[in-house]
């Protein structure tokens, strides 16, 4: 009997492996998607889904799913403090969850039980025809030279051992969880940043309570303790509550504490408000150090992300998030390696990329609970967007102070804007060797894109239809790279524009080079891909919609994207002086535009100037030459 | 055998029908519901839903339902005329579908397949236990004295004739179509208001073109005839020709043509742009003539609604909207009266108050047809809210013209804003006999608010949970008046706050006469009804959120209503120099608020000044003794 052969195994069905599943379930692969549990997620776990990663999923097409299961939506944290000279706690302070100096098309955190995440994935899958084959786990893998296109071989066995299969695979995916055998397997050590250890209950519920702040993200100190509040869907409440700390004298990591116990302490630290449970949903305590992965992988075929790489606090809500990124990282390059799109070499960008992430968020871990200690910072020390679009002028022109700064990346972090890859082949800073002039950057004042961080969201006009539309979500995730060539004034720009388009149809640009070999075939109603499943292009001008003609203003190679033809007449509070908001945004002149590179998941990859001649294809040629499987435009490889 | 009882019977599953049902089915009533036809709407049919009846929907949680369907949105109507001194067509300008100068929370209309909207309706009936019975038919009624709580008796059968049904109801309504079982059973004439009748050709499907505006709505006036042009989900398009008129030498009711006539024509009539059809998805001829039924009822027992009471062109969009209101109008009064909260005589204003809107209707479809042969007016003509909010304060200071007036009046209409209902028991004007001084008006310039006429939208910060939310979605179509009480700055209105709440707590007020008899059983999470199913109390303060301590600026019966307690911060682009937006928008003073009473349809009834003593809710029980069973704190009731 001949082995059964899978694109990809994935083991466990958490967020990071249903995300990964997900997307590579759509662009066509084959998925062999096992969980060692019978069902999905029935009551507890992570909850939290912060604002980047509500973009995320609306740009998966899943937002709307999230959202039928009315979900709590958090816009502020409360701090709660013991009084001076009294008894009970009171209200020191509120936060935005996501403050205006952060530019979030979903300024909150939306709040939902873990399982109910999970069926809108799973809901997904099975309409690409992937089952998770339940309850089933991992027993070994390998990865040999018997067979060099399907190189590892899986063995997977039901729970109950009565059941057992092997395979082989591209790729193996471990979204294990904290206790990984893939990772236990391979040997890869974990590393402890924070030598504090915590135990905690976490107790989900519904209560009864007079306590204001029940419905908003709460942290509440008290001589009795603390707890932090994170309300839920359905009235229900979820309270984290630190049951003991390797810091404490008598620490014991296998202390616990029962559900009347955490009751009787919440009781207590929220004197002088009476708080009753009408039912407990879920009460768990558990023991969490910090920890990471050394590694996300040792060879590029046996890959792990989610709490199998990264352990922390629950604190800050980052757990799911952060699956949710690695999933979403290593989705797109697998398919740009296995579409002959890229190298191979470009999954190692997997671990350097979110590894860092990880190390980010355990360091920020730690800063974040000392945050919480200090005082909080006043509206106008951080700067704010104000209400009135008149003063807006005078925001954020002081200089920032030390805590300043730690408050405002502890808030980027925490809704999820603040991931920074660093330079590497997709992200180009102006360090790059291939020093174009025509790279522009942050630093120098030409754009205000940085390279590694996601794309600034604006409101524009579709010219197709008049729709007014987010022009960062025009582009589902489908694993194309989003060309924004913002065209400024079509006076302006006009040759320049028409002298792009003859780049691209150029022999060896990197748009001719990979076209779609089914381009005959296309739909005549495809609007994201009709030449290339790599790339997609967005125009947007500096002009009304009524007077843009598309067919009169781009030439064909553009204008056959017809339904991502963008007017840039929406006023922006952000930049209330502009005409044309989105170029202002980007940091491009309103005249001039420029384009703008996004990788697939979103991310800007470079901007480069918009200029007459060849010099933008051949600045993007050298781009996509340095990870593409070909070479480009005449240009060598240029090398990182 | 006991003949079956119902609390209503329903014929026809289209729109008016299934709203009906839906609304009374969640209320708890029981419901014989029945189509002739064996399955919902399969092709062709309406597809527009207008702004205001997406209000409705989300209103009634189904927005999201229909939105997962991907409508169509059409932001702008576009205008095609023959050019002069050549050949073929050119546009001639655009229109927005819903101007800036109404205040719209969705400025554009929704374009579905009728049926995918109808599946809404019944995924939502059958979770509350209703299931369509298809394929049956009414076969007669009656109205008798035999059961005096189960006035009507109905026979049906099903279409096949084998199996028949008689059962007895409180209330029968037909929603069956222009062709009408029961309003020929009635002998109920129709009226037509525009002697000219016309045949349509409808055509859906999925075309080729290089017409830019394919995606727009658009009319096209050529030589070769008249086109409408309807976008619609999944890359359709639905044409309008007008195949023959009443006006026509040749007129001829039964006038038809083919498929390939049709297409032949529309060829002609978009030259010099191509246009072929991949496929046709539905094709139909039908002649209209406008008509109006005389009566809507006639002992407030049977009743009709939908396109039985009102035929006219589709050119407007108009019919499922207009369907969806009658339905609304009708559902709660029904309510009221059978849960023992008003008169019977509340049902006469279902006729008076929706045939009203269908004569406005049917006018307007005739001045409809005249605008579209005219010029358009220019955006300096109309006032429009300008992009920047400096340029706001110019805006709308010009006298209005006639043909301006023509032109905001219909696209108010068209937009569904321009429902306004006359002064009745529900909507009091100045005019009303209750002549207290307290009640507010726009005549007088002390509120914005128009009895009889939707609430204004605003976006407020809602205390619980800091959530910015749209307050005239926070009641849902749940049967409950709503009452606004803006609390301006809670140390101004204070003590009318404490004195309204004494007022409400009085026995033999509008709110003590009404509370639930179940109150001790009520759910502590209950947000809406509390106290009463009747009413639900908003209050909203000019403050900032985390200055409004809800239990110690709200007397303990208004405090209650803990989740409907709102902060008045959110800057708003129509009132720019507003402090409190939501006040502003009301036109009640920014500092001592007032009292909108809002219909459970989302109309308003009344504003009544909030006064320190016992006068505002004296004027309340004014206002609800108009209408309500019993008389209410001491007054007479009052009288139209």
């Amino acid at each position: 009997m001949s082995i059964e052969r899978y694109d990809i195994v994935i083991v466990g069905a958490g967020p990071v492996g249903l995300l990964l599943s997900t997307c590579l379930a759509r662009w066509g692969y084959k998925i062999k998607h096992i969980d060692m549990r019978p069902v999905p997620t029935v009551t507890g776990r992570a909850d939290g889904i912060q604002p980047r990663s509500l973009d995320l999923l609306r740009n998966m097409g899943l937002k709307r799913a999230i959202m039928a299961n009315e979900p709590a939506k958090v816009f502020e944290v409360a701090f709660w403090d013991p009084k001076e000279d009294a008894k009970g706690i009171h209200r020191t302070g509120t936060w935005p969850s996501c403050p205006k100096f952060i530019d979030a098309r979903y300024p909150f955190t939306t709040l939902l039980h873990q399982g109910l995440i999970e069926r809108v994935f799973i809901d997904d899958l099975q309409k690409n025809g992937v089952k998770i084959q339940r309850p089933w786990r991992i027993t070994g893998f390998n990865t040999d030279a018997v067979d060099k296109q399907y190189p590892v071989e899986v063995s997977i066995s039901h729970v109950d051992g009565d059941e057992q299969e092997t395979i082989r695979a591209k790729y193996l995916f471990s979204g294990e969880g904290a206790r990984s055998f893939v990772r236990e397997q391979l040997k890869v050590g974990i590393t402890h940043k924070d030598p504090i250890a915590h135990v905690w209950g976490v107790m989900d519920g519904v209560v009864r309570t007079d306590f204001p702040d029940i419905k908003m993200k709460c942290t509440i100190h008290s001589d009795a303790g603390s707890i932090m509040v994170i309300p839920r869907e359905a009235n229900m409440v979820r309270l984290y509550i630190q049951i003991a700390s390797s810091t404490d004298p008598d620490w014991d990591p296998r202390k616990t504490a029962t559900t009347e116990q955490v009751q009787e302490t919440a009781k207590k630290i929220m004197a002088p408000y009476y708080i009753e449970w009408d039912r407990v949903e879920w009460y768990s305590v558990y023991p969490i150090g910090q920890g990471i992965a050394d590694r996300y992988t040792l060879d590029e075929r046996v890959f792990m992300g989610g709490d199998c790489c990264h352990t922390h606090s629950p604190k800050a809500g980052q757990g799911m998030n952060t699956a949710f990124l690695d999933a979403q990282n290593l989705a797109w390059k697998i398919h740009h390696v296995e579409s002959g799109f890229a190298d191979r070499s470009i999954l190692k960008s997997y671990e350097s990329e979110r590894k860092l992430i990880a190390e980010n968020l355990l360091n920020f871990d730690a800063q974040y609970a000392k945050l919480f200690s200090q005082r909080q910072p006043s509206a106008g020390e951080i700067g704010h967007v104000s209400k009135s679009a008149q003063d807006q002028g005078q925001a954020e022109q002081h200089e920032d102070n030390d805590f300043i700064k730690t408050f405002k990346a502890s808030c980027e972090f925490t809704s999820g804007y603040g991931v920074a890859y660093n330079e590497n082949i997709f992200n180009w800073s102006e360090n790059h060797p291939a020093k174009s002039p025509l790279f522009l950057s942050e630093k120098a004042g030409t754009t205000t894109q940085r390279p590694g961080r996601i794309l600034t969201p604006a409101t524009v006009t579709r010219v197709a239809d008049a729709n007014v539309v987010h022009l960062e979500q025009e582009i589902p995730l489908n694993g194309s790279y989003r060309l924004y060539l913002f065209g400024g004034k079509p006076s302006v720009t006009k040759r320049a524009i028409v002298d792009f388009a003859s780049g691209l149809k150029k022999k060896g640009s990197f748009y001719q080079t990979y076209t779609r070999s089914d381009s005959d075939k296309v739909n005549y109603h495809e609007r994201h891909n009709p030449d290339s499943l790599f790339f997609t292009f967005n125009t947007i001008f500096n002009a009304q919609r009524p007077d843009i003609e598309v067919r009169a203003l781009l030439p064909d190679i553009l204008a056959r994207y017809f339904d991502h033809v963008y007017a840039d007449d929406i006023w922006d509070q952000r930049v209330p002086d502009a005409k044309a908001a989105a170029h202002a945004k980007m940091g491009l002149t309103e005249d001039e535009g420029g384009v703008v590179v996004v990788r697939p998941d979103g991310y800007v990859g470079c901007v480069v100037k918009l200029v007459e001649g060849s010099g933008t294809v051949d600045a993007l040629n050298q781009y996509f030459s340095s990870f593409c499987t070909k070479s480009l435009g005449g240009v060598e490889k240029a090398q990182l």
